[in-house]
């Protein structure tokens, strides 16, 4: 951590800062610069997270030098973890395809679309049960029958599921029939929630908060990680910005950003950034092409009579069509799409990956 | 509501989208225009809420014209809300400090700042005892060891206690010491919390997420309201955008904004918004002069050893500074600083204010 | 347009209201709602571009039907805008790389620099003669001196030229070494210098505003194109956010979005978008994969000595690894990098392209 | 300037970042910390602003110890600026109230308006005759025809006059007629621009960028100081953020956070910031009430039959009870609204002013 010094300070408050300091068990490295004089930290900066540095008379500024998070980086963990749900892979080399309904609304409508992701290439079910609406006279989700669909329609498909969960009360029985637990966009701060899921014994797909950064993004999951569960698939859906012809602007760069310091699998969701269908399709593209480990897309048979999102969800021949191209475009950078459960789910662990980021001959 | 066709749309997707507009019960009402047809609907649009109208083929886009939210609305409570905690009313004419420690520590220190800030002009103690924080790494609060504190300062003092409910399973031991239930930013989409703090029959602040919009804002609040609690106090606290020098961007125009369309008393939180000790006391004289209904103040006598917010913390000295400032601000807008419980707290409702918006001769 | 009055609108406002409409030789038609009136008018809304129908007592809100650019919609052109510069095509099934120095900085590293990128695949060679920057310190560039290297080293290796021009002196001289006029982000609303580039005759490559919607950045092209100019290129460089991680955040879904309304070719610069270097290669694949007609990208062969945004250019050898990848992506979606200048350039507009959206069979 | 190294760097690529700091004349002052190894340059870090620190192998990241700004910076000069328009100034002690139509339309509206605002408080007459709309269809102003009108009312009701200049060779024309040489919100970036309005030995009213972080604002001030022109004015009027129910989110913060590090006087737009009548006067009220020099506000007699921005014009009488208002909000901060020329124009700067910000007892 780097301590800067106001130009005015005294020689008391000086002194005061690097007593401080020292309570804490650091050593303090002094440079008296021609404008500004800074103090280094030498020793475990961590100790310092919740200590109010910029509090204290004569300090300018405070620079960590350290990333907050540290069960989330790349230094902890330095090759690629490939998340397993019912054997499918998520990570590494291995794309998957998430598809279903956005809301389970009846058997047949589920039975239906899950077929049609299923032939199209689809490896994994979504679908909610427990619905965050913005507004709480719009359809809130069937619940737990909901959940059971959702199960039976997994189990007869050889698909796992994955479905939000909303509430903490609600994280053990989300948990009996849910293959992948998925804290939502709004949640994604819910410390709680986040507390809860760590310790359900399944895997976790966080997904980003509209206005979190990357760094707020990977402490949420470091939450998931510090109560022992290694599982964790991080996904973007598209952040808050001025632009409003989409719903969200989809955040592309978060899939190598994260890559860059943080092990775990990030999947993108093209349906929720934009909230428009005709995007979709070239969102999904661009996402692979970036280095995702997969993508959740909405798919229904019939849009208009859907209960939620209807006018994100892709019918299923334009999913088909997407599977394939998304197959080609994996290739391209060294993956491919993954179609169901796989032997070897031992190895949970693989080398990083070649294609992960640009390594210009320095 | 408005739906507008695309301009090759056919013969026969036009009859479906009014087909399907009739099965609601509305009444359509078509416009051929020189380069699009339009189609308004006539009748109770709020059946429409959750039916995915954009999902038809031939609709180019839709244009909600009313609002979604009612309960929180001007058209079904006209007159501004005053809302009442221990007596001490919030909105209209009255102005309510809200002061005390970020998170409670210790009794000493809650004693020490709770005098002070009682003694400098606040009518309401608030203090944290469960601490939403980023890192899972951070002091997270005493739990409910702090709330048996502050409710014991509280009562000394004869002030009502404001402190902030994370989690669905607190709601009721919150309730239980707490005048007023705080909802933090990071929950304003926790539906299920929103839901269990209408029905905990104590006055709710629920304050703006950080990248929420008005609109979002009041359904959040129409959560509360319509579980049968109308005492729901709106806390302006900054939000996000690309400015990186404050840790949000104090978004003052929320405050008329809001009391444009909603009857609810609107508060700000000039400490959070801006992160920085030198901010708040401008910021403070800003919301009050935009009509803001009370101010929420991070206070604290040794900010350097705060274990959470210190650098945002005003010192005792300058907080009743700027108390005797907001008071003269007040009275430019025809409302004055509520000292501690009034007698009368029978009329929970008021005439419109006069100074709520300019009205221009027209 | 549609207009919708407020509740208590009396019956002489919405008389005046009528009007007013009358005297711009529009038709009205009149909805009367449940909750509230609305007015439909028919005929040229464009008259009413700038009128202020809020400013009418009792308006409540304007929506307008119709998007206000009208030479850069699709329903002004339908097919995909092929632009030539030199006889290279950017749009269509065209894919093409512009590369180069960021700033010409001197001819020795201008010559190895484009024919680096001459060798790789890049068509168009870019390069910075006039640079906008943030402070008044930072190099700004060669001037005409530049430009005479850009010209003779593009000259030398039958590279088409790509450079900004700033200011409306400057047009001219500019326009005479250049084969595109590049109007960069800053600029995007510098009207007067649209208009001049509008009149020059050349092809112009306009950079997306970093806080433009997607419908500012279609009126500013709309500038361009009102001059008579039809060979506009978009440029998406990344818009501003609360992220600050990267330096802007690629808006990915700006390619697919304005192909969905406009028919002017949309090129992505990966590098300006992240700041990054390690960022690059995977922005510039995701913006071909979705739909992109190009990528500008910094190269550089040396840059920690290079004077302006060395930290984002490319070496060499990965600049080559990318532009195979893209080549493959771009097949993918059905279109192909081009090498250099075609012999029929003669066509300078195709039939609208199969893979620009999907079309969900309706 | 700080230089964090990476983990995995080489003693190579070590020895070789010194080398090039030793280059630029800087002394390196090495700590070897715990998990990284940190670099403290020691000199005139000035000679390192266009220097691609980041590019070196090996390096992680550069944090800058100084503003990148000099001659508008607290360390320059550390007393409050008071500008002088003719006689009328702005800053210290002195709130200026500008006020008029948004576009000068026609010599009886002005004359009207002008007179109105006059009787009512402001000092200082705005009105614009070269007009930046987003739309090449809009009303573009009356070019130097409206400067002359501006000039004659402004000499006939002896108010100096402000208004825009957007284009390089307008300068000097804008220059002959009015007392103040306004940079939109558009051309914050035009950095040609902002040379010649430096040279033009006019003060200058410079709007912040709807996009700008306070950084960049103050750096594009700098260009105006380092032409030898100290007489800026800065003035916020909103920024683009998500919230799309007012055109800008006005920044109230920026006005104290610009003052703590920087001696320009700051003026609010209330009118540009939210675009909707209704919430001009209390942003007007929270911009003062916050420590601004001055507020700029559109006036029209007629708003519905303005040329540009009718929607967010005041009436005169709502404008008169307005600017009441701000005097007793001005004298609450320790200040007051000037009504005219001051005679002793020649003190162009006084002491730091006691309410510039909370200075809490430390």
């Amino acid at each position: 951590m780097i301590i800067v010094l106001k130009p005015d300070t005294t020689e008391k408050q000086r002194e005061h800062v690097l007593d401080y300091i020292k309570d804490f068990g650091l050593k303090a490295h002094v440079s008296e610069g021609a404008y500004r004089t800074v103090i280094g930290l030498i020793g475990d900066e961590s100790v310092l997270q919740s200590v109010p540095l910029e509090a204290l008379p004569g300090v300018e500024s405070v620079m960590p030098i350290l990333k907050p998070f540290k069960l989330a980086s790349r230094e902890f963990h330095a090759e690629d973890k490939i998340v397993f749900a019912r054997g499918v892979p998520i990570g590494g080399p291995h794309v998957a395809i998430m598809a279903g309904p956005c809301a389970v609304e009846t058997r047949e409508y589920l039975d239906v679309i899950a077929r049609a992701v299923k032939a199209a290439g689809a490896a994994i079910l979504r679908g909610g049960a427990f619905k965050p609406r913005s507004s709480p006279y719009s359809f809130q989700g069937l619940g737990e029958e909901g959940l059971k669909m959702l199960r039976e329609t997994g189990d007869a498909l050889d698909m796992p599921v994955v479905t939000e969960v909303m509430d903490t009360r609600q994280v053990d029985t989300v948990a009996r029939y849910a293959d992948i637990l998925q804290v939502g966009a709004r949640n994604m701060q819910n410390f709680d929630l986040l507390r809860e899921v760590g310790k359900a014994g399944k895997p976790v797909l966080l997904k980003r908060g509209l206005s979190a950064t990357i760094e707020e993004f990977l402490l949420s999951a470091e939450y998931i990680l510090s109560e022992g569960n290694p599982n964790v698939i991080l996904c973007e859906r598209g952040i808050r910005t001025f632009e409003n012809s989409t719903r969200n602007t989809f955040d592309v760069s978060a899939v190598p950003n994260i890559q860059s310091e943080c092990h775990l699998p990030v999947v993108v969701d093209p349906s929720h950034a934009a909230g428009r269908r005709d995007l979709v399709v070239p969102l999904a593209r661009a996402g692979i092409a970036a280095g995702a480990a997969g993508v959740l897309v909405d798919v229904h048979c019939e849009p208009e009579k859907a209960k939620c999102d209807g006018p994100q969800a892709l019918l299923p021949p334009a999913f088909a069509d997407m599977v394939r191209e998304l197959g080609l475009i994996a290739n391209v950078v060294g993956r491919s799409i993954v179609r169901g459960p796989v032997q070897d789910s031992k190895s949970r662990s693989v080398p990083k990956h070649p294609t992960r980021a640009p390594k210009p001959a320095e």
